[in-house]
């Protein structure tokens, strides 16, 4: 495993597990902890959460293995997000998905997430989405408040864009650590928007969602990913890929943004293909391949 | 009233009286006076003009009303635009509309608007629209010039994208003090471009005008019109408003870059409408359904 | 000749000849000697390349010229380019098309240039397309060994968005002095993304490829460029021009952002009509005019 230093005492591993689906996998509380342990085995020591996945229930059901087995905390760094109040039969109150990026709410969601997941303290809190409604002193006053009660690590963002970016950083008096972004053979946005690129100016390492394009690289039927996936077959024999996935996450980790892919599966077998993409060596010809086969022309 | 600090010694009011159609409401100089007295019994004291509105007319029959009791003048703030050259039967030599920020022209319009407002400063100037064309130094040496004089206390732009107005703030040996740009509920995309980003980024508060989407709100009959006008009535129901407009002018004081409305009617009640929203509240999840509303989608 | 200060010790001429098509032109070593000399003598004293042109066969021919007479070579600033690796039967092995910003390609395509070119030292290289793979760190190491070693002065861009430029100037520990972009009165694009206006917040002056659309201004019958081409002819007999193209360069040289038209030409009569460009004037309606023709509508 490579591990990714992020900040003078935090560093996460380059392969990240994702718990998004958590609750769909149906795992026991002792099938969790078994999880939890096979990847830290594999030395992949970063989880991702965020409070509402699985409506509201993943970081609890990660939370009640770790009280099995409270010596695991300190061999990990836990992610969570917040900011997303989602339609829930659990708030009845609540009309439609909208943001909340109020200090009010970042610091209850943060207290909700350190219960859930039966721990101290957590790593890097991200926003989850940008806030078109965001006040970021109140922003910046919640995660001031948040680290200096030792509840918070270290803070990032998910799915900002650059001028989302500049403006909360511009109100903090520490470094935002990462963006957590979607990345992946069939979308280029951050690409093309100049996110990876920001993300380089910064020194900081971005982490990538649905590197897999939600699975869509191995089903979807439209023409683009159809080119792409005849175009990772191709060059995943050349390199000696085992599988589709496993030549994504190589072109994932080839790029110089030192890209951080969220594995999001519960089975092992998956989650060691992308652990061994670390051994395999896209080069730059085949990274281009790869991206001429999504956008379906050459470069300029 | 709300008044808003934009520098050590200019606040504007919250609410803030657009003269755009001033020739249009056919007011004789006695009424004009009546329609000033008026708002300024109510609190608001910063009146928006351009030196191009009306046919370049609606600045001199605001400066006849305010000869007629000059005494007004240090009770309010006065904003100006210059930059946009129209063809007009008053420029026959012009063939098209165009845009001149050269130095002579800057000093020319403000001196013209001097002469018809009737007034020896400016208390805001803004340049009215992006210009291709600019020499950011050209536009340095206007606004320095005209600062020295006295003329014009503070400058502003209006309708700038990021990158127009860090090129021109970059050239100045001050702060650009607003942007005044079009925000509406079916006008989001200075949300979705980062240009109110910037205002909160440079803690400027924008100007907004039409507010109401030049009345669209009230009579557009396409899908997303009427989207917007079912959940405005639904959310002033909720809120207690007494119109259409009251609500969209609370959805935009609710927001947290502390957004300025232009109000540009000659009614006193729809004024009146716009100062009694600063009493209502529109919380986060109704400001959301709005904007979802306009959308057609919810939020990621 | 106008001549435009890029660094401390370095200028280029305002109009710049462009070598892209000298293949095509099948000229004589001695034919491309007296076009050069050509050149000098009218003031031309910048020559465009990049090792790409002509299937990596241009800068040689140029080279071979000034081997005949290498006095020449002090009285000339050479511009060339890396970055992109084309197929070509010299490069079996290349599948595709794709860019190349590694330390090892900028600095190995620099050496092969100087050698090509017949010189000792290159005045200006630029990164010919932005590199969505690029690692800044690299580029930066290879310019700076580069520079060190005497082998290369100064270093630029070409078709680098702000977010691009932005980023590898982060990582340089001088400035990049030019941006070489596509303008023409038919490709606005860099107008509309900023990137006129940050070459201009940088105080660097951008070099224009493609003046004339490829010379699509004189012979392309869509909507757009019959519109264009009427409005020059119109304002070409306002100003006194000769000829369509004059009317582009002129337009061009009247922006203030001091743009360098690239003329790509290898005959002395096209040359001569941008040269003579220079004593034209656009004033600022007719460049709003030639802008309202290619837009196909008035400025807002």
């Amino acid at each position: 495993m490579q591990y990714i230093k992020l900040a003078e005492d935090l560093k996460f591993s380059r392969i990240i597990h994702g718990l998004w689906r958590l609750a769909d996998w149906n795992l026991s509380t002792n099938d969790t902890q078994t999880l939890i342990e096979q990847c830290l085995d594999r030395g992949i020591t970063t989880f991702d959460h965020a409070d509402i996945y699985g409506n509201y229930s993943c970081e609890k059901l990660f939370g009640q293995a770790l009280a099995q087995k409270p010596s695991l905390r300190e061999s990990m760094q836990l992610v969570t997000k917040c900011g997303i109040k989602l339609t829930s039969d659990k708030y009845p109150e609540r009309k439609i998905n909208f943001y909340d990026t109020s200090k009010e709410h970042i610091i209850n969601s943060a207290n909700e997430s350190l219960k859930n997941l039966n721990t101290d303290y957590i790593d890097v809190l991200l926003l989850h989405r940008p806030d078109p409604f965001m006040d970021p002193q109140e922003v910046a006053d919640a995660f001031i408040q948040l680290k200096e009660e030792g509840k918070v690590r270290y803070f990032g963002v998910s799915n900002f864009k650059r001028s989302q970016f500049d403006l909360l950083q511009s109100f903090l008096p520490f470094s935002l650590i990462t963006n957590q972004i979607e990345v992946s053979p069939t979308y280029l946005n951050h690409f093309e928007e100049g996110t990876i690129e920001q993300c380089q100016q910064h020194k900081i390492a971005p982490m990538a969602w649905s590197p897999l394009g939600g699975g869509s690289i191995f089903t979807a039927e439209d023409e683009r990913s159809i080119r792409v996936r005849n175009k990772l077959t191709e060059i995943g024999e050349e390199i000696g890929a085992k599988s589709l996935d496993q030549v994504v996450y190589a072109w994932l980790l080839a790029h110089p943004a030192t890209i951080m892919p969220i594995v999001g599966s519960g089975k092992m077998n998956r989650i060691d293909v992308a652990i061994q993409a670390l051994d395999l060596k896209v080069n730059r010809m085949q990274w281009f391949q790869i991206l001429e086969a999504s956008k379906g022309r050459p470069v300029d």
